[in-house]
């Protein structure tokens, strides 16, 4: 919580919940990364949150950006970036949107798969691309599937079919999990990376960039280890597996970048017990799961609530969103403790929820608005 | 699958995923609930899909609307539906919004506690209320959870408060689960609420009201039953627990409304293994979790997909969506059989999405669109 947000929420009041953004505190957060990682190169995870201010202000700190989409990529060059300073970082894109990209001068583009390869070789010739890998995410808050990445063992094919067609076979990209709390996690997969490079080397082919992802947490509870030791860790391990012959890096830090910049306010709209013989209240919100609180999905993660009547005395309740949708509770499994003084109309205060929250809001379910979002 | 949809998928090619909606096929599932509960009221779900060629044609064959904000209750009167047809049936409201509602002429609003009787109370003097108690969803697909409604013990105090402070007390709300494949669910909730007549009774006052709720199943499979074997249940229920002091009843379709009228189109992207060992496919398409697939969620919805190459070997499958979240997989515990001649570029329809996709859809994830409806 800024004193810059403390004050414009005490000037502003307006209906329904919103999201305010401190632009203050994503630049604090870039200068961190910058300082913990100075030979890597900073990507923004635009997906994180798109704000154009937030762009804006990443631009014209020197920011490249890891970019999703042809909308994303073209938010991040109106915001002034360069083409080469975007990654179309995607391992999912339809073949019409990498000609897209290509147009609009993006040459880096993510693959983990031949048949990618095939459409960036047609779409993007001679373009740079690196090859993402599984990477098991344990010590993550926010789950990782499979879903991205091939194999270790499959990435030099890949690779290799990427230089016989005419691409840059560039090197690697892995992702070790979104609030990633194990400040090694990343030394699994750039022993990965490495052992990749030597393959790759005896094959004749020279990769020369690792793109260390994205995973940097957050400040959620206040125990996250800070920037700089992702940094020294981080910085040790790439020592450790490819000694002095240190390769090109970058990171995508997106939640790590804005989540402790964004305080959400919301209203409570009723507080109400399931029978008089029960402890639990239920405190039900102005937003939910699916007003841009989806990350609380199997409770995941857990942002701190801040109420004004903070230090009474609090008791275990059950937070649900406004809908009428049975899924829409917020956190259940694990109570939070909140005031027993609580009383609806109450504002409540979600901090670092600067990322991951208005993009994912819904368009309109049950008719309620978007999450409406102003950075300061 | 509706001969109009087909035809207009044949002659109408756009970009990016859409929803094809049939109106006749709504007409005719309002007309097989008309016929199956032909003394209950239908006030259909809005949030299930408020296009307004929907709620017009709804409105135009005399049906009710069960609205859970101010945004809906608005669609429905401009849909043409007088405010004696509309419900607040949301337990979770703002007492401005209740005295919003009361100021467009609703009378109807739906309660689960003590704070939200007083609520409308003071902002819908002398308006009807019924009282929602917990149901425990046994057999339905989409997961019900204790958010709504209290327990059955402590309903005939909140009507009674409602009684004491000027409103009409005007009887019970249940909902048995979204998708709810066994017919005989609504018994046990119209045994509670006949239990509850009989208690309101002694304490003079004179309950009328059953809301039968939601839960009739779209048909995505084709084996859930058809509405008028739920009728014939819930009649036969109605008369073994009310005798012939049969109450006023209400139903509030939503899915068992538009889900089967709806048909999704989405775009092969990608088709790749993580590894050549591997035998299943990932299969990413165009549309996922966050662009109006959210019932996907722990694969609760099974929507049947078909393809142009159906009847070809088929081999299993992982469906994913685009975006760069890993929690964006549709299907993976239980895997599709899919063609295995499929190919990137492909179209895939979605059978059954009708209801709760384009509400849900994100306003911007990644920078994808919201997903487009078309209701023909």
């Amino acid at each position: 919580m800024t004193d810059r947000i403390r004050e414009f929420l005490r000037t502003h009041r307006n209906d329904g919940p919103c999201l305010v953004v401190d632009l203050e505190e994503v630049r604090e957060n870039f200068r961190a990364f910058e300082s913990a990682l100075p030979d890597s190169r900073i990507f923004y995870a635009v997906k994180a949150n798109p704000a154009p201010e937030i762009l804006s202000a990443l631009a014209a700190m020197g920011s490249c950006f890891d970019c999703a989409s042809i909308p994303e990529i073209e938010a991040a060059l109106a915001a002034g970036a360069t083409p080469e300073r975007i990654s179309f970082g995607n391992t999912i894109k339809k073949e019409r949107d990498v000609a897209a990209a290509f147009d609009l001068g993006v040459r880096l583009f993510a693959v983990d798969c031949l048949p990618e390869v095939e459409k960036i070789s047609r779409a993007a010739p001679g373009a740079r691309v690196f090859c993402r890998i599984l990477c098991d995410g344990a010590g993550a808050d926010w789950p990782l599937s499979r879903k991205f990445g091939c194999t270790p063992e499959h990435a030099p094919d890949v690779l290799e079919a990427a230089h016989r067609a005419g691409l840059v076979a560039a090197g690697i990209s892995f992702h070790v999990g979104s609030q990633q709390r194990n400040t090694e996690a990343w030394d699994a997969a750039i022993a990965s990376a490495s052992a990749i490079f030597q393959i790759m080397a005896m094959r004749g082919i020279r990769l020369t960039l690792v793109n260390l992802g994205g995973g940097f947490p957050a400040r959620y509870r206040g125990d996250e280890p800070a920037a700089n030791l992702y940094g020294v860790a981080i910085r040790e391990s790439i020592l450790r597996h490819f000694g002095n012959r240190v390769p090109e890096t970058i990171i995508e830090p997106g939640r790590g970048m804005v989540g402790s910049a964004g305080i959400l306010k919301t209203e409570v709209v009723l507080i109400s017990k399931k029978d008089p013989s029960e402890d639990t209240r239920w405190v039900f919100l102005d937003i939910g799961k699916f007003g841009g609180l989806a990350e609380t999905m199997d409770e995941a993660i857990r942002y701190p609530i801040r109420s004004e009547r903070d230090g009474a005395e609090a008791g275990p309740c059950v937070i649900a969103g406004p809908t009428c949708d049975s899924a829409d509770v917020l956190y259940e499994k694990t109570p939070y403790l909140l005031p027993l003084s609580l009383e609806i109309g109450d504002m409540l205060l979600f901090e670092g929820t600067g990322a991951y929250t208005t993009t994912y809001s819904s368009i309109g379910f049950n008719g309620f608005a978007p999450l409406q979002a102003i950075v300061i």
